[in-house]
């Protein structure tokens, strides 16, 4: 069985920017760790939701056409199926996601953010 | 489309003990925030996942067989699908716990702590 995870210490183990972590499984998903900074791509999941929950720092979650989602540490907000989105962060921020696996982190967009998760 | 979730200012509006509350949908599945304090069930689930973060207290997920696991804040864990488990807190304890819906909070056990999730 896999062993409990801490997040801080989980992420005290990398610093590259972008770069999901997969640090647990849920029936067909990733818990996935990343480290944000800066603005991701454009991109949308056709056949999935995408869960952010933000554990310290700040991340606008732009949605085409929409107001921007502004969460802070302890804030989680389910980006729906098929709603073009892009995540961006003014400072160094952390972000537990939930998508199943084998989404691709930029989703339709692809290009060089594009990134295989690692497992750690 | 869904508002962003504060945990904190989500937590702050009940108080009872063992009584999920849904606060954000993720594919089929719920989000679910519950304040636990005590001993809960024995219990399995058959055909799912089991996934459970700390946002303050102290929790022990108690695994038939195996030592337990101890949660803390910022600490999460899966029980595996078909994995008799039962949660105990020494403590108030919040917790973030997602699974899908239909999934009921005593799974194979049934009896009184079986609660219907209420939507906040």
């Amino acid at each position: 069985m896999a062993d409990k995870v801490n997040l801080a210490e989980k992420l005290a183990t990398f610093d590259d920017r972008w770069k999901p972590r997969i640090v647990a499984d849920y029936n067909d998903n990733k818990v996935v760790l990343v480290k944000v900074e800066g603005e991701f791509v454009w991109h949308k999941h056709d056949d999935t939701d995408d869960f952010f929950l933000v554990v310290s720092g700040r991340l606008a979650i732009e949605l085409r056409g929409q107001d921007d989602v502004e969460l802070g540490p302890g804030e989680l907000f389910v980006v729906p199926r098929g709603v073009e989105h892009r995540p961006v962060a003014r400072e160094e921020t952390h972000v537990l996601l939930i998508e199943p696996h084998g989404t691709s982190n930029t989703g339709d967009a692809g290009g060089d953010l594009t990134a295989e998760p690692q497992r750690i």
